[in-house]
C-alpha cells in the first residue's frame, strides 16, 4: 500500500531514493500513532450514554458481548489492541432510550462506583426527541456534572455532541443546535473535551448519494457512521493533549 | 502525530524539507490506504462461521444491531467509511455454536440467496471442540465449498483459519493444526484468501502478562482480539491483491 503520494515530480526520485532509506516506520492504517499517552497505565475508560452507544451490549459478564457494536467497540478494540502495554480496560453502560434523567436514575451505579479514569458521554437526542426543552437538559446534565465531579473529581471527561438528522425531528430541525449549544458549554465548564459531530456527519451525508448511508434514522448511526464517531473521538482526545 | 522517523540522520534536513514539499496526502490511522480497489463497486461481503462472526448481532432488519460486535463489525464500519463512494454492503449471519455441518444445513438460505460477491468464512473450532475429526471437518468443508462455486462461480473466497489456546483444549492442544491444515489446503484448492491467525495469537498472548488479553475462554476474542483479527483480514487481502 502506498505509504504516500508525490505532489512535485521533478523532486520525486531523490525524494523516493531519500525516503526509502531514511523511513523507520511508515505507520500502517492500524498503528498507534502515539496513543499510548492518552490515557494512564490500567485506567479504566468508561462509555455512557443512551442506544447509540448500548450497542446491544451484553448485561452479564461474558466478555464475548461485553461492550456493544459502536464506536465504542471500535475504540476499545483499537485502542486496547495497538497500546496493549497500557492495559487499559473498557466498560461500556450506555441504556437505551436514556434521557440525561433516566440515566441519573442508575448513575451512582452505572458510573460512580465503577470509579472511571476517563468518562465518555453521549446523552441528548432523546432529551430531545421526546420533547424535554434545551432548558431542561442542561440543567439536567449541568447537575449530573457536578455531582460526578464531586464524587470522581479526578475524572477525565468527554462529552460527544448529540446530534441527529432531517428524518428525526419531530419538531423543527434547528432545535437540535439548542442541546447541543448546551453541551458544548458545560464541557468548557467541567474542563470535558468535547466532541463535535453534526458538522462532520452533515458533510458526510451531503456528499454521499445513498441517504441512509451514515445514519439509516435520523438518529442512528449505521456501521459506516459509527466509523466516523470513532475519528472523531479520536481526533479530539488527540488534538486536546 | 508523526508521519514517520528518520533512520538516517545524515539525510534528516534534506528529507525534511523535500518531503514537506513533495508529500500530497500523508494517510491518517485512518485513512483508507488503497482499500478502494478490493471489492467492485456495490459489492456485497458476507461473513460467515460461529459464534465469533456472530458477535451477537440481531435477527431483524433494524440496521442498528445488524452486524454484531467484533472484527465484521469493525471491517464494515472501516472499510464502509472510508471507501464511501464505492457503496458496498455489508452482511452478517454467523450463527453461534455452528459446526460446518450445521452451517451446510442454512447455506442456501444464508448464503447462496445472498448472492454475495465476496464471502469471508471463520468455521472450525466447534468442529475441533466438539469432537468431529479433523478428517470430517476436512470433507465437509470440502463438500460445502464445491457447492459454493457451484452456486456462486463467481464468488471472491476468504477463509479464516481457526484458532483456539491451550485453555479451549478437551483434547490435546495439537490438534488444532490438523483443523487448521485442512482449512488451509482447502483455500488453496479453491483460490481462497487464507488468512492465517494462530501464530497471530499466539505471540500477541505470550507478550502480554494479563491471560486474557487478547482471546478470553480459550476460544472467543476479546475487544483487542477483534481487532487483531481484523488486522489480519486486511493484511490478507491487501497482499492478496
Amino acid at each position: 500500500m502506498p505509504a504516500f503520494h508525490l505532489r512535485v515530480s521533478f523532486f520525486s526520485c531523490v525524494v523516493f531514493l531519500l525516503t526509502a532509506l531514511s523511513v523507520w516506520n511508515v505507520p500502517s492504517a492500524f498503528s498507534a500513532d502515539g496513543e499510548t499517552g492518552l490515557f494512564p497505565q490500567n485506567a479504566t475508560i468508561l462509555f455512557q450514554g443512551d442506544s447509540i452507544t448500548d450497542g446491544n451490549r451484553g448485561r452479564n459478564l461474558d466478555p464475548n458481548h461485553i461492550l456493544g457494536h459502536g464506536y465504542q467497540f471500535i475504540l476499545a478494540s483499537r485502542l486496547g489492541a495497538l497500546n496493549s502495554e497500557m492495559n487499559w480496560k473498557f466498560l461500556n453502560r450506555g441504556v437505551s432510550g436514556d434521557t440525561v434523567q433516566s440515566m441519573r436514575a442508575r448513575w451512582d451505579k452505572d458510573t460512580i462506583e465503577l470509579k472511571p479514569d476517563v468518562l465518555s458521554i453521549l446523552i441528548g437526542v432523546n432529551d430531545y426527541w421526546r420533547g424535554a426543552s434545551a432548558e431542561e437538559y442542561r440543567a439536567d446534565f449541568d447537575e449530573l456534572l457536578a455531582y460526578t465531579k464531586e464524587k470522581l473529581p479526578d475524572v477525565k471527561l468527554i462529552i460527544i455532541e448529540p446530534f441527529a438528522t432531517r428524518k428525526s425531528s419531530k419538531k423543527p430541525e434547528a432545535d437540535i443546535a439548542d442541546y447541543q449549544a448546551a453541551s458544548r458549554e458545560l464541557a468548557k465548564k467541567y474542563g470535558a473535551v468535547y466532541v463535535p459531530t453534526q458538522e462532520m456527519f452533515n458533510e458526510h451525508i451531503a456528499s454521499q448519494p445513498e441517504e441512509n448511508y451514515w445514519i439509516w434514522d435520523g438518529v442512528h448511526p449505521t456501521y459506516n457512521g459509527h466509523w466516523l464517531l470513532c475519528e472523531a473521538w479520536l481526533d479530539a482526545l488527540m488534538n486536546a493533549k
